[in-house]
């Protein structure tokens, strides 16, 4: 079946403490110079073939549902 | 800065009780025909210049820190 994969991230201007939290944790272990952001990643098994109709109808839950867009930013992969 | 990115996701076989939710979501909200698996994003912004060395030791954390192998899978993309 087909899969779209729909990203979900922090937007940049929007403070990310689950990546904090983890950017605290890599440096107290000793892995300097990496910053982390942390977000959410779909996978979305499409019964059926994939039309285009379908694919709007995941960039529009995906929008409505699966991403807050005050504070995160989407992509939808196909 | 370069970024690496790190996905991590539930195993086929483990139970995914997100992904089941946001399925149950979606159909009740009349999108059916959908079938979701939830995971984890992660961007990595790497200071510096990303040698093999340095993505060698992302694949390391992202192995011991980012995923718990006992029930997910994860990816490095660079």
């Amino acid at each position: 079946m087909p899969v779209v994969v729909v990203n979900v991230m922090p937007k940049p201007e929007i403070l990310d403490p689950q990546g904090k939290a983890v950017t605290g944790a890599l440096t107290r272990m000793g892995h300097q110079g990496f910053s982390v952001r942390q977000g959410k990643r779909f996978e979305i098994e499409v019964e059926g073939d994939l039309t285009q109709a379908r694919l709007e109808e995941v960039r529009q839950f995906a929008e409505s549902l699966l991403a807050n867009t005050v504070i995160e930013n989407f992509e939808v992969i196909s």
